[in-house]
């Protein structure tokens, strides 16, 4: 941050406003604080028959890398809303019977993930421009070499173990990342 | 916005991006898009023996009016820590055990209400900063005629109505303001 979005002044000072306990952006010369918040991603598995749905990234960060259907929450929409556009945008489907599934922090990119099963509808799915292709798959079918974040990785995991005892249940908890690509886990 | 935060100038556009499907704040003169995503509210409903941690407003919006400790979350932190970090700003306050309890979007103001169910350490609380005093309290020392926001009021009314049950599910919904003071509220 350079410049006062509100007056235009260069006078942007890191610091901790009155009554505050953590730094802030301030203008000071209107005084204006900004502040930054964490952001969430909304991802979908939407599910048909005995598969789920894929979609191979046709954008940076990790283009060619899979990923269920996920991306940041806008203005004005609930999560689960958000989940369900974000299925739409990326793989051309339409989900219904939206469940909550998994809500994971990771503080060290101010990122939630509020992940929910859904029912893909009819089957129908095809890439959307933010995909190079979409596709049905199994446990076996998924490209675990290939997924485009951790987050994704841990949320898979859990749903085909999950799936396999057949007992879907919430999952809560924290992604950290350590030194080098190790990641913390801490579940709730 | 009225200025670039990134080089100044006041060309500021809101416009929809290439490759996006939404108008966004951007910049005519050095492109920068400026992005507005929701935020969430981290709370917590402090339990101790039979009774639940109030808290007395001492800010705006709602000052004197009561509320279980919430806040928003910040960067750097999971959600639970924003949960217990608030809890101790707000209540001086330490509570263990956090339970993923509600998570309401709140599409209307771009909030996402993330509440937790935990323990109070010992039993022990006192106004911090933002509280004008704190207070035990159960079902019917409530004051439901002074609740600072609908969002709590029904996360209150949820929790007395597991209690009674005595079983505490995981609530899940949207609540959007109509005409008025009226909510419209759907649960997942």
């Amino acid at each position: 941050m350079n410049f006062c979005s509100n007056c235009g002044s260069s006078a942007i000072r890191l610091t901790v406003p009155p009554g505050d306990n953590r730094p802030r952006f301030v203008c000071a010369s209107c005084n204006e604080i900004f502040y930054h918040n964490p952001k969430i991603v909304a991802g979908c598995i939407a599910e048909w028959q005995d598969k789920i749905l894929m979609c191979k990234r046709a954008i940076e960060p990790r283009y060619g890398m899979w990923t269920f259907p996920a991306g940041f929450m806008e203005n004005e929409e609930s999560v689960s809303e958000a989940a369900a556009r974000e299925t739409y945008e990326e793989a051309i489907a339409k989900v219904t019977g939206l469940t909550l599934y998994s809500l994971y922090s990771l503080p060290h990119i101010n990122q939630v993930y509020v992940v929910y099963r859904a029912v893909l509808v009819e089957g129908r799915a095809s890439p959307g421009a933010e995909s190079l292709e979409v596709a049905l798959m199994g446990e076996k079918d998924v490209p675990w070499q290939d997924i485009a974040f951790p987050v994704i990785r841990e949320s898979l995991e859990q749903y085909f173990e999950d799936k396999q005892k057949n007992r879907f249940s919430l999952h809560h908890g924290d992604m950290r990342r350590q030194a080098g690509h190790d990641y913390e886990i801490i579940r709730y």
